[in-house]
Formats: structure tokens, sequence, C-alpha cells
């Protein structure tokens, strides 16, 4: 089963939410059986790069509030960090277009360190206040989650580079109907929004477990050729290479 | 949307319904939305490695027919591979155990040369009548698919190396109810068995493709903070940063 996880950088609820959603994926019993893959969303995908601003002042704005209500806000926050075990430490937290950082992650992805990347980035900018806009930080990090430093460079450096994967992800994000981050979808099946409570999401990883199910467009299994001796594969004269007996297909999966 | 195609190297019918799902892509208007991923299923998981036989012996064992009449089975599949444009020369053809090209068709996909190397084994297996179960030829195509020549031999010599991924692949498939290959699986949604035509292929993806749609277990996009200024982020005190206005979303993924 395949969990996608759509995410932005400067959205706390998505650092909070991936460490639920771990926390979920850790109790459930079939975890092994679970591809999980992040994927982009940009919530200020207009903000210019470079037009770098304090995050808290983001908030102030949207909300119309004052900052110190936005400091209440973010210690509201950084309780539900805390309660998952994260560390959160952000006064100067800053804020820009995360169009970049979203290219460098699918570099990660293409190298199997996205999970690696992301933890890092997440935690670069909630909980040790360096700018993960700076591309030299970012270039820190690429290190860090085991990347060849040269390549997150070139990535860094060239616009074009994994641009097309980021947008194609915001893209299906879009047509699943997401609107915010977290989004957690399931075998695209079952969809889960917000950061959550792991008990929520476990009930879903269990929900899309239980009905894991492909309609069968063409009937399944069906041959009109002949019919194979015990275990042996045949393949018949109808387009399909057969194994008679699912009970061998299951004791395949299950060395 | 994703299509998971199931297969084994021995069977001709993989090999021909790869080149009818390919068609069927390239004729279809979201083709470049349409990520391919190919997936392990062994025929003959208990054939001894090294027991190699002639396929007319195992095809004439199974079917009950005479080596003459398998001739005439082997004539019938090539014209369906001529019919794709596919060469089909197999007088002398080999079957093995063919776990290990598996383990190796998943180091392919960890370096992105899935696709590649696969193309490569049928062709070499059915169309250039080379022992695709000899590690030299296996070593060979892997170079030739663009793997590293040392990476390649060291996954070969591990038996351990992706055998777990293969195994998983073969669980999944038994769990979706596939008693054989070809088998295609859109989105985890819809299964089509068997080298079916073309026509068959492309509706399936556009059936798949229209009733695109998750099943939201908590509502999407609700949301019990604030309200943000027009396409501005706002991430709220109910767990997700929102970005008002799915217009806004949809023009995200257009750019």
């Amino acid at each position: 089963m395949r969990v996608e996880i759509w995410g932005d950088v400067p959205c706390p609820w998505c650092y909070i939410g991936k460490a639920r959603f771990e926390k979920a994926l850790a109790g459930f019993a079939h975890r092994d059986d679970i591809e999980v893959v992040h994927r982009s969303f940009e919530l200020e995908p207009e903000r210019r790069p470079g037009d770098n601003v304090l995050a808290a002042d983001i908030i102030a704005a949207n909300y119309g509030q004052s900052l110190e209500q936005v400091r209440g806000i973010e210690e509201m926050v950084r309780g539900h960090a805390h309660g998952e075990g994260l560390p959160y430490r952000t006064e100067g937290r800053d804020q820009d277009n995360s169009f970049d950082i979203h290219r460098l992650l699918h570099l990660a992805k293409a190298r199997g360190r996205q999970n690696e990347l992301l933890d890092l980035v997440y935690r670069a900018n909630f909980a040790e206040e360096r700018s993960v806009y700076d591309p030299e930080t970012l270039v820190a990090l690429a290190v860090e989650a085991g990347l060849a430093e040269s390549e997150a460079r070139e990535v860094l450096a060239d616009r074009t580079a994994y641009a097309r994967a980021v947008r194609d992800d915001e893209r299906e994000a879009a047509e699943l109907g997401a609107t915010g981050v977290p989004f957690f979808v399931l075998d695209r099946r079952f969809g889960v929004s917000g950061a959550q409570p792991v008990e929520v999401l476990a009930r879903a990883l269990e929900q899309a477990w239980q009905s894991r199910t492909v309609t069968a467009l063409t009937p399944i299994g069906a041959t009109a050729g002949g019919t194979g001796t015990d275990g042996a594969a045949v393949c018949d004269a109808d387009g399909a290479c057969e194994v008679p007996g699912a009970v061998s297909a299951q004791a395949r999966g299950d060395r």
C-alpha cells in the first residue's frame, strides 16, 4: 500500500503531521508493506523568490492579529510539537518561496534520500532557526542527508531541474481536491486532511488496508487456453501466463 | 495516476503486453501524468536456480502437446509480437529461475533505469536468443541500461539484495488477486489481466482517469481557524495550512 503526503516547508502542521503519521505507522501491523512518498505543495507559490519575510509577520497579516497574538498561536503550535516529541523554537523563523526546496527534495527522492532530507529541512526550519531558503544551508542539509554536494548545487542552480516534478505533484493535489496541507492520500483511495491525531491516522491506515481491492476490468486470471500441471506456469493462447492455483501465488509472496 | 505492471521474464505475453500498454499510453491524452512501475512476479518460483531448460519443453509438458504443436503456439505468439512491431525469434529460448533478474530489475528501479533494463531483458530473451539467466549476459544488459557494472555484479552476487522487494511485489500481486501475468493495476483501483488489445488498455486508462477520486476520511480543506486574505496561506489552530481558494491551487499545478 502506498501513502502519499503532500506538504510544504513553512507549514508547522506538516512538520507535526509527519511525526503523527510516523507514530501511526509504527503501530500499524502491516507497516513493512507501506510505501511512503512525500509530495510537493506550495502554500505561497506567488511569493517572489528572495522576498524573505518573518513567518510571524505573515501569520499576523493573514489572521489580522497582533504580533503578541501570533506569539500565542506559536505557543499553541509549539505545545502540539512538543506533544509529539518534536523540538520547536521559531522566534525568528523566516519564510520565502519554497519551490527550490521542493526541487531539491525531488532530487533526494530520486536518490532514495527524500525522507532524510525532509526531516532535516523541517528540523532546520522549526527547531534550529536556520534559514532553509539560503542555498548554502540547503546544500549543507542535502549533504547531511546523503546527497552528493555537486549534484545538489547543480539542481539548485538550474531552475528547470525537477521543476516539472514539483508542478506535477501540485496539479495532482489540486485534482484530488486538496487546498491545504498536510494532505495524506492512501492508495489514491482515501484522503486525510490536516495534522490529525495519531489515532485518526491509524484508523485511516486500517480502513485503507482492510478495503484494498481492485475492480477487474477484465476477468482476473481468466484464460481460454490449456491448463497446466499443478504449480507449473502456462502461457496460453489468450494473452496470459498463468500459475494454476492462487494458493501457490500467495505462497510465493509469503516466502 | 500510477500504473503498476506485474510480469515475469519468460512470459511472452508480458513482452507483448508491455508493448500494447505503451501504445495505449502513447495515445492517451494524459500520458504525461502517468507513472509506470514494473513489478516482480515469478511464474516458476519453485524452479531450482540453474535448472535451465528449453522453454519449448516446458510449454509442451504443461500443455501436454508435441514439440511440433508447441512450434504452432510459438508461431501464433510470434504473429502477435510482430503485430506490435516486436521482433520475436525464439527457437532455442531457455528458461530458468527468474528471481535474480527481478532483483536486478529492482536495482535498476532504484537507479531510475527499470524500464530500460526490462526492455533489454525482454529483447534478449525473445528476439536475440541470448540466455538472460546467464549472469554475464545480465551484467552486460545492466551496463547497456545505464547501471554501473560493479553495482550490478554486487547485487547479482548477493542473493539477499532486493530479495525483499521482489517478494513484496509478489505478495501484493497475490493480495490483489493476480494468478498470472501480465497484470496491470491502475491506481490500485482497477485491474486488467492478460495482454489485452491496445483498445482495452486504452479504455482502462480512460476509465481510471475519469474516476480518479479519493474518499475523504476527514473533511478535506476544512478548518476551524481564521480565514486568510486572498491567495495567502493560513496555518490555523486546527492542524492545517491552507490556501484559500481551490482555483489558486489548481492554477499552481497548471503553471
